[in-house]
């Protein structure tokens, strides 16, 4: 069981920017150094990297580069945006077996000023999946894909574009109180809805960013972390999922039914809560109608009211579920998602300056893939 | 714990060839399939899916192809040939800790027909560690970047060409008895010692083959695994272990110890067991000297005295230490070891034909990884 095994003990970010003027190599350095000095660590008891697929960034360049003399457990996860949470998943299993003790999850990429992400898409090897029916017709980039799982989710249920710019609305307002965000200004209905039109339904700021920057965590075997600096986030669940088959996104039975679906009622099983337990939400948020449809496979509505929930403004700071308070995918930063754990983790330590939300003790934190994968993880101070 | 945690339930292999006419996911569905029918099960009880980095081929084809309704668990391990048991090594801690019950670890390629090794190596991210000192003269390919490390090793402790020697004959003889195996014809010391040079020491012989085809394991949860098809071989213990920092090769301290020495006492700890009580090994072999390397810093004979051991006859199938039974990368595929764990879970079963050893209960296999990466597994039949 992964139940309470390990804990996140510590969180680094760098600077979120168009241009950061520095290498991948170095920027996930500096997030990388900067989560394990916040969790008191020296560089050298890390034994455990589990890097971000494709960065072209692996284990040896950290062994290399810290001196880790005695790394004992080095993987990947690859399933693109789920892959963070997924990463915790996998950190969990190797320390709750005794495998290691510290392991570092970084990512770091030049995703603006570098390899930009859609110009990239055709080489990925997960987008195999979509070679058949959608790259024929021009469908590559994300936008282009996601674009038919959301107007499928507007004609069975009546969701609409106003139900997408709550989302970007209150995401950029979460990004306005955070210190680091790319989006520093103000978001109104009418600034989205007259936004210009990138796959339909999907308008401008309905998609996320692409940005310049690093973030790292570090995982660590609860019982190596009682002495640590930072008081332990611990890892209550966490569980992933894959869509039905076949993965093509175009012909599955159900567009509207993300791989998380079937990793939720696992991860609420294991971490022995109930929805209305959780204080705050860290929800992956590539584009607006994926937050959507992810709160309704998650449970915290029933398929088809996720629209008149985000509407009914639950999701905002003051509501009765704050998601995504440091400005997510969509206003901070596009750091595929460490960023919704760097900051899960800052609201269970009550360290997210304006935008903290009251006593929060227990957290959820998702992870959306290229192919509708799916992870979440909930986590908890004690 | 990993120790007893974990069985591989079932292998398979396609046929090697230096053309396969398949394409490498038509590989890898065949080789999956035929360890899935191995172990006793269907492909839809697979919930956990270990690929290898780099084919193009991910866990999502395997849904997609399979109709796998459920996974809960997948990743990779990039560590070059040390993968497949460090893969070993992840599917067991996920399998210890519940998430799944069986993860399938498939490996395919068109490594003859297709992408060469060699000519894609320069795209390795793995190569970036040999970037700065390696590159610059022109080294990139393995047998350029191994041939110092066994230059050293001559150097140090009087290693010569005729223990390489031993290693390829002995490995040959082994494929011979092989029904599936790329060389089918005798080689003798005089021909290695005639074949041409490749990277001084190195000459042709001492270099494994380029090959199409696939090879994949079934690792399942021990309480899932009583009533399946095969006896179950026990994992009793997998360990991974990385060189010293820096990893470039040539700056080393020092060249002839490889990760697999800092594996090594871990793995035979947690085994319980000594170095005697290992019956028979398959020893990754990417290039003769690697094998010898190896030896030494598994422990089965001092740091120099490789090249004595091998001379001995030894690792003869008659020998103490029989290795490479199914004839290794040198002469049967190369197949990045993956063969070398059906090899030796067909060893344990009693089911390796012609080159069975007899009596075989306990086993050990290695990977080596580019960067000197090394991962061990040690298995058995209760």
């Amino acid at each position: 069981m992964l139940h309470r095994q390990s804990v996140i003990s510590g969180v680094g970010e760098t600077a979120y920017s168009k241009h950061s003027g520095n290498s991948v190599l170095a920027l996930h350095l500096e997030c990388a150094l900067t989560a394990i000095r916040d969790a008191g660590l020296d560089p050298k008891d890390i034994d455990g990297i589990i890097p971000y697929i494709g960065t072209g960034v692996v284990a040896e360049d950290f062994v290399t580069n810290f001196g880790i003399p005695d790394l004992r457990f080095s993987a990947t996860t690859p399933l693109g945006g789920a892959s963070p949470v997924a990463a915790l998943q996998c950190a969990a299993a190797a320390l709750a077996t005794g495998i290691c003790r510290h392991v570092l999850i970084p990512i770091a990429r030049n995703g603006a000023s570098g390899g930009r992400i859609a110009s990239r898409m055709r080489e990925a090897p997960q987008f195999r999946t979509v070679a058949e029916f959608e790259l024929p017709v021009g469908a590559f980039a994300p936008a282009q894909l996601y674009a038919p799982m959301a107007r499928r989710h507007m004609e069975l249920y009546g969701t609409t574009s106003l139900q997408f710019a709550e989302i970007a609305v209150n995401t950029r307002r979460h990004a306005i109180l955070n210190g680091n965000a790319m989006m520093t200004k103000p978001l109104t209905v009418e600034e989205h809805q007259a936004s210009r039109m990138i796959a339909d339904p999907l308008r401008l700021f309905d998609c996320s960013l692409e940005s310049d920057g690093g973030a790292a965590v570090v995982v660590s075997r609860a019982d190596c972390a009682r002495d640590l600096r930072q008081p332990p986030i611990a890892i209550l669940a966490v569980a992933e999922g894959h869509p039905d088959s076949p993965s093509a996104i175009s012909q599955r039975a159900d567009l509207t039914r993300l791989g998380i679906a079937k990793a939720a009622p696992r991860a609420f099983a294991m971490a022995g809560i109930s929805h209305a337990d959780i204080d705050v939400a860290e929800i992956y948020d590539c584009f607006t109608y994926i937050v959507l449809c992810q709160l309704e496979d998650l449970g915290f509505c029933a398929k088809g009211e996720g629209g008149p929930f985000i509407a009914s403004g639950a999701t905002r700071l003051e509501g009765k579920l704050p998601i995504n308070t440091h400005g997510g995918l969509l206003s901070q930063a596009h750091m595929v998602g460490m960023n919704h754990i760097v900051e899960l983790v800052k609201q269970l330590r009550g360290t997210a300056g304006r935008a903290q939300v009251k006593d929060a003790r227990v957290g959820l934190v998702t992870g959306y893939g290229d192919m509708g994968d799916g992870s979440l993880a909930i986590l908890a101070r004690d």
